[in-house]
């Protein structure tokens, strides 16, 4: 019952929703002539090949095709009534995330592959027919719904292009890329995705996950689900040192990052090591004009799930002190995965008061503009 | 004067020296009459185009091939007066290493580019020359220096025969391999040298370095050696995970394994990481049936150099109690290289008494089996 109350009382904001198509064919009503009529002569199904691979859960060298613990490494109590994979079906979401958690707004992220795609007019075609669909879809008919923006971001001129489509929309409020790109994101060919991102003062997301080409570890292909999942945060480790270094984050001074499903424990030690190697070799990065731990507690944002739990409780607030990024930590239930994090349970119990309110609301709310701050409570 | 007696008085064992070869040629006495007959008849000369590919000091995909600070990567004052690159004469390495820091033991580890051939033929043929120029020209002469075997360790059968064939000279007291191999180090190729290891009771260690052929990050090849210095943590997170993931700690528990080079303000995060993974999912690595945490404690060790620095002092404790690891951190200076940590000056001041010793001296002495303890003081 205490829970429950909780649930009612507490505002609540889910910085990441994995919302999904429900069939193969759910794009195409959105997809130019042309590109139907080419994908109808060739049989050229990429989502649906996609998904094929998946299910086949064959250990590969992309890494994100190890077995999940579930099918879609979702939560098994997520597939619709209705039919369609999970977080796919509007209402079944509706129920089971916003009104069984009291989720004020969630930001949809949709995973559907189109960054990755090395046909990049392609893949330019179907983030602009994914947004279109989040648009009708989604966000037209449930108000509490948020969504990033989808862009082919390998092909940053086009990924810029669809920035500018889609920001007078201002149910977007966030610019989505992956978080393991062909290159570092801090290289040149992203900057008109940056340029664009600040022009209309919108985050960018790095989310968890995609496929450069490259292993997921610099020792080489990983053979475990396991992992996989501790090298989720060496990709991070690499974007935000690339976005320092590179000058980024110097040369587009409006712009804001939010790390997506990275976790944040890892992050204290990176920013010793980079304040440490940036006092010695700063000549080489002329722009880093600041200490990197300065810029990034300025820019950069991290999410809840999967949050790394201290080996003991009282080491997770020394954990947050050595972060000092309290205005900048957001939650999230990564709905509809198997990892899902329940708004009463994610947090350290501990966690009370000023700041679990900015955790599960206040932060998330300042950076998307989603309205003034909820009153104290909770 | 205060500093000058404490290098006096406080005894020190070095877990990291990187002598070289004083040229080119330095190997060739070392070789078989047929593999000295074919470089000639080629005019193949890898080592010399490794070090002609590090002066050029071009950004390259490689990575290790970055500007350095400085040529060689060395201390400036390092070079020898009677000529060679740092750390290639035997005298001038004793005085302005082992004498001027009273060190009483050493750990040469030299890195000679031979784990990383393709041909591993090649290779195989000169690691056993490079353990017989160690055992003749450094070991033979003094007496305070102990050494890595080097091996050829992508050919994990003829690694395991060159262990062999050295184990039973006591002054090497280790095997070296490098953090970044063409599979993580937990995979099945590997094997051979971690049995070899065990049947000898000699330690593995890491490296920084090395090149298997993979960017050094997930997202691709990085752009600047500030990039370089903090991604060399990524490659260390992802071998202690699959020696962990794949059982090889298990499979052979015999096993210890130093991490020399990589800094430890990272393994926390790790090991929370792990350990969360690990409860949800250890049905997929069955032979990890301890928390991973528990067996890094047990078999892992560091070293100091370079120590990640905290951002403010009283973070330091925090770091050592949150890594639970007093017993396995091991200091090295790093010699000579031009982040050298000087004894005096790299671990914090407040580190004092039984800790510090322990770091100094003791957990070195006890893991290569360096004579008893020295008596407390310092």
């Amino acid at each position: 019952m205490a829970a429950e109350t909780r649930r009612r009382r507490e505002p609540l904001i889910d910085c990441d929703v994995h919302n999904a198509l429900p069939s193969d064919d759910a794009l195409q009503p959105y997809m130019p002539d042309e590109w139907r009529e080419r994908r109808d002569a060739l049989g050229y199904l990429p989502l649906a090949f996609r998904q094929v691979r998946e299910n086949l859960g064959d250990r590969s060298y992309m890494g994100a095709e190890y077995p999940r613990p579930t099918p879609r490494a979702s939560r098994v109590d997520a597939w619709p009534p209705g039919g369609g994979p999970p977080a796919s079906d509007l209402a079944f979401t509706q129920a089971q995330l916003l009104d069984a958690w009291n989720v004020e707004a969630a930001v949809l992220n949709p995973l559907l592959g189109i960054g990755e795609m090395l046909n990049l007019e392609l893949g330019s075609v179907l983030a602009t027919a994914a947004n279109d669909w989040l648009a009708a879809e989604w966000l037209d008919p449930e108000p509490r719904f948020r969504a990033s923006i989808v862009v082919a971001y390998e092909d940053g001129i086009s990924a810029a292009a669809e920035i500018d489509r889609m920001a007078a929309d201002k149910r977007f409020v966030q610019v989505l890329v992956l978080s393991r790109t062909i290159e570092p994101l801090g290289r040149k060919r992203y900057w008109p995705i940056y340029e664009a991102c600040e022009r209309h003062g919108l985050p960018l997301g790095i989310h968890n996950g995609g496929w450069g080409g490259h292993p997921m570890t610099p020792a080489g292909f990983p053979s475990y689900y396991i992992e996989d999942t501790a090298a989720m945060a060496l990709a991070y480790q690499a974007q935000v040192t690339s976005l320092l270094v590179e000058g980024v984050l110097t040369r587009f001074p409006g712009l804001r990052v939010v790390l997506i499903e990275g976790g944040f424990a890892w992050l204290p030690a990176l920013m010793w090591r980079l304040d440490r190697a940036w006092r010695r070799l700063r000549a080489e990065a002329p722009l880093l004009d600041r200490a990197p731990s300065e810029l990034i507690r300025e820019r950069i944002y991290v999410s809840t799930q999967p949050m790394e739990e201290t080996e003991r409780p009282e080491q997770f607030p020394e954990l947050l002190e050595q972060l000092g990024m309290d205005d900048r930590i957001m939650f999230s239930t990564d709905y509809p995965h198997w990892d899902f994090d329940a708004p009463d349970m994610a947090l350290p119990v501990r966690l009370e008061g000023e700041l679990r309110r900015k955790i599960l609301h206040d932060n998330a709310a300042r950076l998307y503009g989603l309205g003034v701050p909820a009153a104290a409570g909770g």
